[in-house]
């Protein structure tokens, strides 16, 4: 498979999508003000999503997946600097009066529309100025870049991409936003991803290419299924450049699906490198696991550790500290098997450390980007987790969000 | 039940121990020297023990682990600065031979003694030098404080505590020290504790009574079970203040184990307030939760939230952190119905926030102790963790802990 990934790309450069933002008044701290948005399909779509596992839920992720159950949504509706969570029946109140302001904005039923929000948790949306800010939404086929900063929080740069590819005779794109990751535990910030085609995908191939991306890329900047209150990855599918649709089982599924998980994957790593505080990521690559679970397992506990991110952060390489995460991790452990090495500098072999150059090792970690590579050597489960370091500026940033 | 909370008592308070400590040059880092120290009963013992469930786990558990279930253990060794953990098959090598030459300069059988080790792992420990430090140890029963001191590593102070009360006739003293928690998340530091009494109790009921008192106290201040290489608990009971042994099913035994419990929780709290780079303690008390399991799962999830932790830190009222926190926690939970106090101000009603204010929230903060109440209204289940605050002196030291 031939796929171009382009890294100017973003949800309107599949054909058929238009979006607009407009700064309402919400988003006061940052410096990025848009704050509203609409992504809107011109044709009917097949749409599938993720949503948090939290028990402590937005009406925005219960709204949008009733709606996407309903099998109409063609477009999005996106608010940032306030999540609309935790504020009692409000909640519900507001989340449909904006779907319904946005709806009439672009001349469809609320129902056929998501909708997205993020920002503090437990004040009520500012409904006056929501009101007053989405007729001022300008629509057009350029709009995906405002579109991907009206979703940004404390993000730094906008995030999107696209990834083309032929399939037969038709040239498809998937494009692509995100934002995230404002903390170090992805668990706890909003991670919100929309996505659109301009393919024509089967429902279920849909919905189980979306899982199948997120479980390698989205969910692996995640720890253990933890997720906010207003986590959401949602697709949209237009057909707009597809003579017939992609069925499951086909050669075209497997490049449709490949294709979505390239795009995931370069989304979600643009998410870990914006993290609050943080320079520098790094990569957990778990092999030789029982499963490609336990593989997962491991790799993400590695990578969520306060321990490994400050070891990171510091270029300390004190691999007990990684050993002993995937160790409580869940997955199996024989230390006798084990071998781990900093990018390519071996640094335990079989159970026992090898003495390595310290300085060296130092010097490879300085770098932006570290790749942790443990191997298990029970098996044949590998997975890659990503994660970035505990700097002493995200503490100052958390401990001051809402004051 | 009167018991009296010693605080000024420790390990050697309870009739017939003794110790001491010495330096053999590990922990050349520490302001406190001690790196050596040994606890032993001039009688026998029954013994208890509860260890580190991480499958990376140190020889020290191994063998001790070994020993107790040997039935002989009167004694134990302790050394710190480097755990002896991930260094592959000479850490048994090495922990036997510190065994045996412990025991030696206390005339006792290695079987006798168990073994704790607690620092830096990954690097073998300097025989040498344990071998050169033992025979300085002086034995006495004034030498509790000083076995304390010998199991510090980034513990700001010695944490030891005794608690004694009557039972029938007897004047019983149970004493403890522990070390810990140079972690936020303790999971990942070694958590060492050893208590002993002069009462006589059955085994069983010593086993039943150490888990007891633990999974409320030591086990509060751990995430989810979550535990490093070394961990462990130890009990030694060698009867020398009891006419006859307290067997379970007596009220006896239930002053006892109330009594153990209280000395745990004392020297937990004194564990979760020297935490690293803290100065700031908060307890989360959950009620209401579907069972006490659940009580603790949510308990445990908010107090080690990263992002709870920078919000004590900055006297930050976010509870949507809190609760959010207890949605991914595994404790069921219905928004509508939680309840959210900080201190004695309530925060939210029902799933609807109050209007607080700010000034005093904050202001309720800055205290030294910051208590979070949640209420979830679905049950009888309650427990209390306790967090430290996260600070960037934390992240400081855990960049160059090993460098």
């Amino acid at each position: 498979m031939e796929t171009n990934l382009v890294t100017e790309g973003n949800v309107t450069t599949p054909h058929g999508f238009i979006a607009g933002a407009a700064y309402a008044g919400i988003k006061t701290y940052a410096q990025n003000k848009m704050d509203v948005g609409i992504l809107l399909s011109e044709k009917e779509c097949i749409s599938a999503g993720i949503y948090t596992t939290n028990k402590f839920v937005s009406p925005s992720v219960e709204l949008t997946s009733n709606n996407v159950k309903n099998g109409k949504v063609k477009g999005v509706f996106v608010s940032s600097g306030i999540a609309n969570a935790g504020v009692g029946t409000q909640g519900m109140i507001d989340a449909k009066e904006s779907l319904e302001h946005a709806a009439a904005h672009v001349e469809v039923d609320p129902i056929e529309l998501a909708i997205g929000t993020t920002g503090v948790i437990g004040v009520e949306l500012p409904m006056a100025l929501i009101r007053s800010g989405i007729p001022n939404i300008e629509m057009s086929p350029e709009g995906g870049d405002a579109f991907a900063r009206a979703i940004m929080t404390t993000d730094r740069v906008p995030k999107s991409a696209a990834v083309q590819f032929k399939l037969n005779e038709d040239a498809i794109t998937i494009g692509g936003c995100t934002k995230g990751s404002g903390m170090i535990h992805p668990n706890m910030a909003t991670m919100l991803a929309f996505l659109t085609t301009d393919a024509a995908v089967e429902e279920s191939l849909l919905k189980y290419a979306l899982k199948n991306a997120c479980d390698d890329t989205f969910n692996m900047v995640t720890i253990d299924g933890d997720t906010s209150t207003n986590d959401m990855v949602l697709i949209l599918a237009n057909g707009a450049a597809s003579k017939k649709p992609i069925t499951s089982g086909t050669p075209e599924a497997d490049v449709f699906c490949e294709a979505l998980k390239e795009l995931c994957d370069y989304l979600s790593y643009q998410l870990v490198k914006d993290a609050e505080g943080s320079s520098k990521v790094f990569s957990v690559s778990i092999e030789g696991a029982r499963s490609v679970e336990e593989a997962r397992l491991a790799a993400r506990s590695i990578a969520g550790s306060t321990l490994v991110k400050s070891a990171i952060h510091g270029n300390d390489p004190n691999w007990g500290r990684v050993v002993a995460a995937a160790g409580y991790s869940g997955a199996e452990l024989d230390v006798s098997k084990v071998s781990f090495s900093i990018n390519d500098i071996t640094i335990m072999e079989a159970g026992t450390p090898i003495p390595f150059h310290r300085d060296s090792v130092i010097a490879i970690m300085s770098r932006e980007r570290v790749n942790l590579t443990l191997k298990l050597g029970l098996g044949s489960g590998s997975a890659t987790a990503w994660g970035c370091e505990l700097t002493e500026e995200y503490v100052r940033f958390n401990s001051a969000y809402t004051t």
